[in-house]
């Protein structure tokens, strides 16, 4: 006996509170919710019911969305509290306990925001969700975590790998490559963890609407803050990204995966400043690039930019351009002041081809971005 | 500019304090710490300095090798403290702020103690560090994110699957399949991510010590606590899983690769309960795997247990189950108490053949559980 009691102290020394409170009633878990844990919660009005014991604490908050909302202690020194309706999507949030910043321990955490924060899905109707919700009856892919030796940077380097389903048995077949880029404050985990890409390419393939294609995840270099740092400028912020992306990741993919390795079998993409990125380096690099998306990109130009200078003038001769870049992607949410809307229509007016989307009631969020994807991989590799 | 602005203010609503204290001379940061962060740091002494901004909290403890260390305030509300030098590995810890137990804002968190659990490696000396470090010079395998359907749960179940290097290039071959489990309050993640396990495979592989195979690392259903389940027992605590493994799992890792199907192709093992769920699993269907493994297995055996009656009977004969069981390898450090020595002596006695490997000066804790995977994927699949 006394080796299970030695058992059970290991462990007991590791368990955090049981989560003994009662539940308010007409709630549930949310979907990253750690299973053993009961907080937080979701009723049919999509509020959040945070709970999180705090025995000394002399007040804390739950920020989400935006908003503060006080939290209230009960006389065991849990608190708890309920959100105002909240609208659909993923959202960061995170926990003040008197004045810290940390995530819910009740949760999931996910890169986002500088840090491991506590994320939250409101969700949408069944039947908007289902393009990135796993499906049961189709043929899935699957997300690989690769390692590979960095001259540039000294280190390893890791990047997720998406292979279709039927990478595993097509076994002579070599497949175009979506090189898909995160924004700023999240890293190369975001795509496969935010935006349930392995759902949404998954859906698409097996519809038939979509090649069979690589989708590969790298880290844009600018996951550390906004030109956070030391010395430099925003010109400079993740633009060592260039360098990498052609020199180290692309050489690493074609060499590991059944990749296709010529213009025609490469597509970037990427969202926010991963947009701005995208822009950057694709449109510079059209011998290497012939698809090109930008989600909600970061790309702001001043009043009067002559779009024929942009990009080492890879705008100035429209018919060349439009010959080479099969398609050129801009999206936004109609809820975000990104601009895509005003480039696309500058882009137009030069001549150059172009193909705007427009997702309804999002903001700079996952929800566009998603959508975005599922919008743009139909169009590329064809 | 107006749209620069509003970037910037989409960003700067995202962004953490930014670290402007100064550091203590000599420190570095840990190889979990966020980068933008400075803190955690570590010393040559293996001392860990912790900082965390709380401004209006009381108390903030940093609770770390089964010791609560004070942190100090300083006029900012900025609290720092050092610990002891500490024990090389890798150590889950937890700051409570005013009582409230959660994850430290400047690491990275992994799924451990039932949460996402803050988590700090000390290094090893780098030779004694070599086998799971990450090795610029050798060909490295993958580890793969899959998901499929499990009809018993209603739900996708989420594998991760190491498949070695060669796996891209020889694609003819089939390869035998290590079914490996985590232990209590850990998940599918941990041995890819606690356990380092993709650079032990690597370095083994590529050594030539160790046949290419496939690793898949699967949930136990094990990881909510100590028999926490409503109404479950001992006894019934993970139980589920041979059923899931057997008839979900198995047959899915099968026809999705290119694995070997015979009893000789398979192996089991596991850490703490993991081991205990190996011994309960491939002891009682040794017509389906030829090598197992319990690395720390939880498998307390009441004084005067008749060994021949165990697991229905497979050590009734000896010469049987010795032809049977390639390889039946028991591991743990000597500096825990969960009883591989006197299984093995128990074991040996009843004249099972047994592998028994002592790790030198180590716990309950992942530096075991290397070293015991690194001992034990040598021996097998030969």
């Amino acid at each position: 006996m006394k080796y299970f009691l030695t058992l059970i102290l290991a462990v007991l020394a590791c368990l955090p509170l049981a989560a003994q409170e009662s539940f308010p009633a007409g709630t549930r878990p949310a979907s990253t919710t750690i299973s053993m844990k009961g907080w937080p919660r979701i009723d049919n009005e999509n509020r959040v019911y945070f709970g999180i014991s705090a025995p000394e604490a002399t007040h804390v908050i739950a920020d989400i969305c935006n908003k503060k909302y006080e939290l209230q202690r009960d006389e065991k020194g849990f608190w708890t509290g309920r959100t105002d309706p909240l609208v659909v999507g993923e959202h960061y949030y995170f926990m003040e306990i008197d004045g810290a910043r940390v995530s819910d321990p009740g949760t999931e955490t996910i890169y986002g925001c500088n840090a491991m924060a506590s994320w939250i899905e409101i969700p949408e109707d069944p039947a908007e969700s289902a393009y990135y919700t796993f499906n049961p009856d189709i043929p899935h892919g699957q997300v690989r975590e690769c390692r590979f030796w960095s001259p540039s940077g000294q280190k390893s380097r890791r990047i997720f790998v998406y292979t279709p389903a039927e990478y595993e048995t097509n076994l002579t077949a070599t497949y175009p490559v979506l090189y898909l880029q995160h924004g700023m404050a999240e890293d190369e985990r975001g795509w496969h963890q935010q935006g349930h890409l392995a759902h949404i390419l998954d859906g698409q393939i097996a519809s038939g609407k979509c090649v069979p294609m690589i989708v590969v995840m790298e880290n844009g270099e600018c996951d550390y803050g906004f030109g956070a740092k030391p010395g430099e400028t925003m010109d400079q912020f993740g633009a060592a990204f260039e360098g990498i992306l052609l020199n180290e990741t692309i050489p690493y993919v074609e060499k590991t995966f059944r990749a296709r390795t010529n213009r025609e079998g490469r597509a970037m993409a990427g969202l926010s400043w991963g947009g701005k990125q995208t822009f950057d380096i694709a449109l510079r690099h059209t011998d290497r690039f012939a698809w090109v998306g930008a989600f909600s990109g970061a790309i702001f130009l001043m009043p009067g930019t002559k779009v024929e200078t942009l990009y080492d003038g890879v705008f100035a001769n429209p018919e060349q351009f439009n010959a080479q870049v099969h398609v050129l992607f801009l999206g936004m949410g109609t809820e975000e002041n990104f601009g895509a809307d005003r480039l696309s229509k500058m882009l137009t007016e030069a001549g150059i081809r172009n193909v705007y989307y427009s997702s309804p009631g999002t903001a700079h969020e996952w929800l566009t971005w998603r959508r975005c994807l599922n919008q743009f991989v139909p169009l590329i590799f064809r």
